[in-house]
């Protein structure tokens, strides 16, 4: 139910986000049982996580500060992506690129990405590798270099980076003031990759206060997956992370929640560069962890049967039927402390925005009024099954899956439980969750418009 | 030019806070001189602003912190505000009540009003109660009683206060989603009487602390204006508010500024107790004190001619010629960051609201494409002109005024020179300004609607 992370930095609005579902349905559902994971923490507070899976002989070792956008000190955004680039500018005694080297010397691969509520580093390695890895990570958590040069030419990088995703994207831009406007209070209104404002101007003194009270063993969750046991992972992070001082206690994270929404909103940009129109809309929704979860279960497989696959209401509908959109989406997108739930989709031409948008309103008060059949309910959680199969076949993500839901508020047991969430949603659930949460006049839409 | 600063707690969207301009013109402009002003600091950091004026036996004593809205941590909206009430619950030496018996006892009145940049509190009262206010005042900014059983009470009022003037009423709704939609990312965008569930979450010890760190002398400006003499002003302020132990250093006031408008965003509220709908769209603009100030001048004196009075554009053409508007209004609404200007219109019913917000558009490109006339620019000047007059008269607004503008960055040489500025606008700031600021296509504008 909860979603696979992209390695974006930020959200999308076109949907870079969205849930890969599409996949062939299994022969049976059998074929993901739980698996074992052991669980552990270090005296210095930092938790581990190992799934010991030995089919052939790679290992997954990623680990994930519990520290995103939405931790940031107002007026400060970005700097959680700022450090997922300088983590990798050296240490005194392991220089830039020395990482890179060593991963790729194995025929390996890295990388990190930084959300709202996490910021993530993983290595995909041989098992000789890990010790390595385990050293270089314990290593830049606690001794980077944070000096002026590494700063600026880092800053320069992420501006340059946040041109080219956002500033010169009219998907990009509008994406941002979607986000911006949805979330009033919340810090999720913000971009993650920052404002650019603030990026500009975040001292060195800032960055490095963040560093040294967010990137701590206590803040921190290590999951190592793959062709290892749990002993041996043990040992190893004694002999590496264990060596790390533990932190001063981090306050709890209590991020300023939204009022709730009582007008109808929109964003609207149209800009020459625009070729491929768009329309969205978007409601707040409970999170995967929180009371409601019931709710965040139901919105999540309501998303597959509007607009999760070709089959769905509105790809068959807009797309096939009436042909006036050349795709459509719907999916729920989650996050610790509210989920979105985003529909929408890319009209063939400007003139059909219009229409678009009453299709989509007209689909959505059908679920309100008269729900979804057995029959796409039976279809939707089959899709999420196998989805969920393939996603534990693939232990890096399963491993980054670990420590999303574990951020986001999971408790161990909780850890697999996706299936058996999926199982218990009723059709009831599906209606009462959309005459709950989606709210037809009071969403905020966004119209991404060609210019005039 | 910085306009009359309201009582209102938040902003109303219907012009709460519109500038009472329409007065009677002066025979002659230098009916109103530059006053004596004493300015000097007590030993505790506490500004004191005299303004000796013994025409009738009158004085104003005003106490202003540099704390309002914009002021309090993220998650923590309306403590500014929640002060403005709990500092009339009563000290040990003095109880509640008997401040306010004290003014009724010489004819006076008294009130307190809290903006994002400030919380003042005044009392209007004859010169022999001055010595007993200052002693008030003095005492309540640290001997405030702060127990479970005062904060409860009065956080059932200011609740009840917000549902009065916000929860129940479909203006306020909207206004307040109309800020929290111009400001993305500054606190100007949060209710100043703060969001409905952090108002009821506050705790006791969040309260003391915003108390202990802002209710010190070092975070305050004393006014003394009217038929007082500024030695009598430093001994009185010397006994009372000089026995008052400096509080700990405040940090600089760096609020998060907002990125680049760059979509067009609306807010529309449906809403069957709406019996007059309204049109109104904003943007951003520069700051009364800030390097861009001489747009800040330009865009209140285009307000003026847009839609101040009865002569402005817009009220001649909807209510007047083409009689589809009940009222209009635009007017520039200065903070210490950032100011706002705002224009729209009550149309005569919801169906003339679109063809109101076109004439509106209209008017807006004719100001940038044409500029205003010679004739305009002197009446408005003439017409701001005469409410600096008025209001320089009245040594309660005077007094306020000066409070106001210290706190949004003046200094002291800049606090009477309104005039000054307003005479050196020109017709090429006004378009320059309106090109710069007002673009029609990054705004924000508000919808309210009767229920369908």
């Amino acid at each position: 139910m909860r979603q696979f992370r992209s390695d974006n930095t930020f959200l999308s609005l076109l949907g870079a986000l969205f849930i890969v579902l599409s996949l062939a349905l299994p022969s049976s559902a059998e074929e993901a049982p739980k698996l074992d994971v052991d669980v552990f923490s270090l005296d210095n507070g930092l938790q581990v996580v190992v799934i010991p899976q030995r089919r052939v002989p790679i290992v997954t070792h990623l680990l994930a500060y519990k520290v995103g956008g939405a931790d940031e000190p107002a007026g400060l955004s970005g700097m959680a992506h700022f450090f997922e680039h300088l983590m990798f500018k050296g240490t005194e005694k392991h220089p830039a690129g020395e990482l890179d080297a060593a991963v790729q010397a194995v025929g390996g691969d890295h990388n990190a990405f930084t959300n709202h509520d996490s910021t993530v580093y993983y290595q995909r390695i041989t098992p000789d590798a890990l010790p390595q890895m385990m050293e270089f990570e314990a290593d830049r958590m606690r001794n980077l270099i944070l000096n002026d040069e590494v700063i600026e030419t880092e800053r320069q990088v992420v501006l340059e980076e946040r041109l080219m995703r956002t500033d010169n994207d009219p998907g990009g831009i509008l994406g941002e003031a979607f986000s911006a406007t949805l979330y009033t209070n919340h810090p999720y209104g913000r971009p993650v990759i920052g404002w650019r404002h603030e990026i500009e101007t975040v001292t060195r003194e800032q960055l490095t206060d963040f560093y040294d009270s967010h990137y701590v063993p206590n803040n921190a969750i290590l999951v190592v997956a793959g062709d290892v046991d749990t002993e041996t992972v043990k040992k190893l992070a004694e002999e590496t992370y264990g060596k790390v001082e533990r932190g001063p206690d981090l306050p709890e994270r209590v991020r300023p929640m939204e009022p709730p929404s009582r007008t109808e909103r929109t964003v609207t940009l149209a800009d020459d560069r625009v070729s491929i129109p768009s329309f969205s809309q978007a409601w707040l929704a409970p999170a995967a962890y929180s009371d409601e979860r019931q709710f965040n279960d139901a919105l999540a497989v309501l998303g597959e049967i509007l607009g999760g696959s070709e089959r769905s209401r509105l790809h068959r509908r807009l797309v096939i039927k009436e042909r006036i959109a050349a795709r459509v989406f719907a999916y729920l997108y989650g996050a610790r402390d509210s989920a979105r739930f985003v529909v929408g989709a890319d009209p063939i031409n400007a003139e059909a925005l219009e229409t678009v948008e009453a299709a989509i309103r007209e689909e959505l008060e059908a679920v309100i009024r008269d729900g979804v059949t057995a029959e796409e309910l039976e279809t939707a959680k089959k899709v999420y099954e196998s989805a969920i199969i393939f996603q534990r076949e693939n232990l890096m993500r399963r491993a980054v899956q670990y420590a999303s839901d574990l951020i986001e508020g999971a408790s161990v047991d909780e850890l697999d439980d996706t299936r058996e969430r999926l199982e218990a949603v009723t059709l009831e659930n599906i209606q009462e969750a959309a005459k709950k949460y989606l709210l037809l006049d009071k969403s905020v839409k966004a119209y991404l418009r060609p210019a005039k």
